[in-house]
């Protein structure tokens, strides 16, 4: 169940401090002093990694939050296993919750709406760490999370790199390039140009800017999908009769054209996540995303992990053009440059970046066998790392091939 | 200079009548009988192809006009010599650059807004014979265009086969893929949430949907460019200070983090494209590229060239995603099964999409030596077709390597 934790005062990387900083999460399973996994969840997602165990009190389930996002990864007998590990997931500070963000309380009872302060991807590491300290756990097993989760993961790397024995960064890079930069910028635009966005006060009894936020969830949707399995799920088909056609406004002459099944996902979609998103948030998160580099206040990223002494493993995906396999390489680079053991497990799947989060079949086996035994573990490895004997087995640990799209 | 001519009523594909359809044109050289180039413009070009022998009679220049898009392709001793060639563009139906479209003058005197009947690709096609039959033009010798102007070449070839000696469709496709389909429908979206558009109904004194329109095309330069191309030209660097960074609202805590030169980019282009393009004009162009299929109405698009018995060159840009080399290939299959020499030329860029305009010294040479030479042309040929005798004289037609980017 959702646990909320306040830290006391905070002060965030912009310099501005709050006075108590709230901090909604979930544990499953339980803390024997060394087997304590810290799940980092992505932009949009929660602290509800998964819903394995968390019905037992009869609580209410995830109405109105992001749904168990990894429940095929993480549970009892799953890839990361709930009756080994000790597993928190922390919702980020900026996100909408449970933890500090622009839609909870500020000090004058109000939301705190844009006088939120500016948050980066370094405060959610050290809230994190705030976290664990208050629940008594020092040295973290591992450390895994994916996209910006992902990013969340290298910057334990880099902030506390003695208090990770293995990391695995998923679907992600050391900073973005600037064709997601580009996106997101748009994705920002829509929202604030949105009437109702109302300078970020909107909590009121007013419409909140629906619109702009679908708009920027529709971008998202794109950017988490590849051509190959747009062209699979949809192609150029049009919808069937019942799909609903007035989530936005259209012109007459629209109506002589067809309402494609792309369309009818994209706003499907992002009408389902305007109902359990924030517009603030959406714009504090992807800025957070946006200017996450690892390289800052070192020289390079070797340089920002060269004190990182455990081991990692990176997991990528071939059609994934958000985070891609290259930006995966270059930080496995990175890594064997300042000596610390690690894999890059490339998986060949059409899904694009989704595929973290839809391909269990794929991120599990290596995911467990690393959290295990570290990058010896079996099926860890299928590119060539600092400690590839060039043996051959090669084969054994080959990329997982995707199955077909699901539904 | 701009003429217009008035072809009479004309009906849609969509069954709609409109009494008088006017076409705003450019002719460049002089009609020998034989000599006419149909060249066909992009998404939110004019028929302002080019200031070649433009401004001869003193007129003003492109103010409020898309500027002359293919200044270093057509024109006097250019790829496509006006001093050889009788070349004709037209402003297509439901465009805003003179001719019938949503913001020019409907039989109540005002403007047709969302009146103006839905158009298609193939509205384009015959709306340009048309013109042509007035300027006494029956059989052309090349119809020549990119982008969805290459979708309109490549109607040419569907609806009037007889009429065209050869036909150049650069960096386009039979029809569009899912990915883009969707960022298409995003951008309407984004247009027609803008208060501002108010159904359509913005030409009186009120604001306009700039910022609707804004965001569409900023959507529209990430698709022309590349990751590639956005790397080299705005890596992750701040604007200078300088930059403006008014052109959209933002909330207080966005000012902690840079606005980057892929933003001011963005912001500048759409706002300058805002001053020059018609909302509505955007959606009508979008909705007829997005429905257009080559093989629409036929089987396949081998099917639907069959009855072509000119020859084809196409040309593709490597890095272009949105309009692929794939596409083009299968373009380069389809006019084989049909029976119609075909050449395909792929340029090795990292230019994107706006490879076709920006590079004119990829552009040019296979084009010229076409017109003249049909697919037998020096410089046409650097990817297998139905006449490659193997000789490997590939090199000789080796890829043209594109320049750095420029500015």
């Amino acid at each position: 169940m959702t646990e909320t934790a306040t830290v006391g005062e905070f002060r965030f990387a912009c310099g501005e401090t709050i006075e108590d900083l709230e901090l909604a999460y979930e544990t499953y399973g339980e803390f024997d002093g060394s087997n304590a996994v810290l799940v980092c969840h992505a932009l949009t997602g929660s602290h509800h990694v998964t819903d394995s165990g968390w019905r037992e009190d009869g609580e209410e389930t995830t109405a109105g939050q992001a749904r168990a996002w990894w429940n095929d990864v993480v549970g009892p007998g799953k890839a990361i296993d709930t009756t080994e590990y000790y597993v928190v997931c922390v919702n980020i500070p900026g996100s909408c919750y449970g933890s500090s963000g622009p839609p909870s309380e500020g000090p004058d009872g109000e939301p705190w709406g844009t006088d939120f302060p500016p948050v980066t991807v370094g405060d959610w590491t050290r809230a994190q760490r705030r976290l664990l300290d208050e629940l008594g756990v020092g040295r973290l097993h591992a450390v895994v999370g994916g996209s910006v989760g992902g990013m969340n993961v290298l910057d334990w790397a880099k902030q506390f790199p003695d208090d990770v024995r293995r990391i695995v960064p998923v679907a992600t890079a050391a900073r973005l390039d600037p064709q997601c930069l580009a996106i997101d910028a748009i994705a920002r635009r829509a929202i604030t140009t949105d009437a109702n966005w109302n300078g970020g006060d909107y909590y009121g009894d007013g419409p909140d800017p629906d619109d702009g936020l679908a708009i920027a969830r529709q971008l998202g949707h794109v950017m988490y999908l590849s051509k190959g399995s747009m062209e699979r799920k949809f192609g150029r088909r049009a919808a069937g009769r019942d799909a609903r056609r007035d989530d936005f406004p259209e012109d007459p002459a629209g109506a002589f054209f067809p309402y494609r099944e792309v369309e009818s996902y994209l706003d499907y979609n992002a009408r389902s996540f305007t109902e359990r998103f924030d517009a603030n948030s959406y714009l504090y998160l992807t800025r957070a995303m946006d200017d996450y580099d690892l390289s800052s206040e070192y020289g390079s990223d070797a340089d920002a992990l060269a004190a990182f002494e455990g081991e990692a493993l990176l997991l990528s995906f071939t059609a994934d053009w958000h985070f891609t396999v290259e930006q995966s390489r270059s930080l496995a680079a990175a890594f064997e440059a300042g000596g610390a053991p690690v894999a890059h497990h490339v998986v060949d799947s059409d899904h694009g970046h989704d595929a973290f989060l839809v391909e269990p079949e794929s991120v599990g086996p290596p995911l467990r066998d690393f959290l295990a035994d570290g990058i010896e573990g079996r099926a860890v490895r299928d590119e060539g790392t600092a400690t590839d004997d060039g043996s051959g087995e090669g084969e054994r640990r080959a990329p997982v091939h995707a199955s077909l799209f699901p539904g």
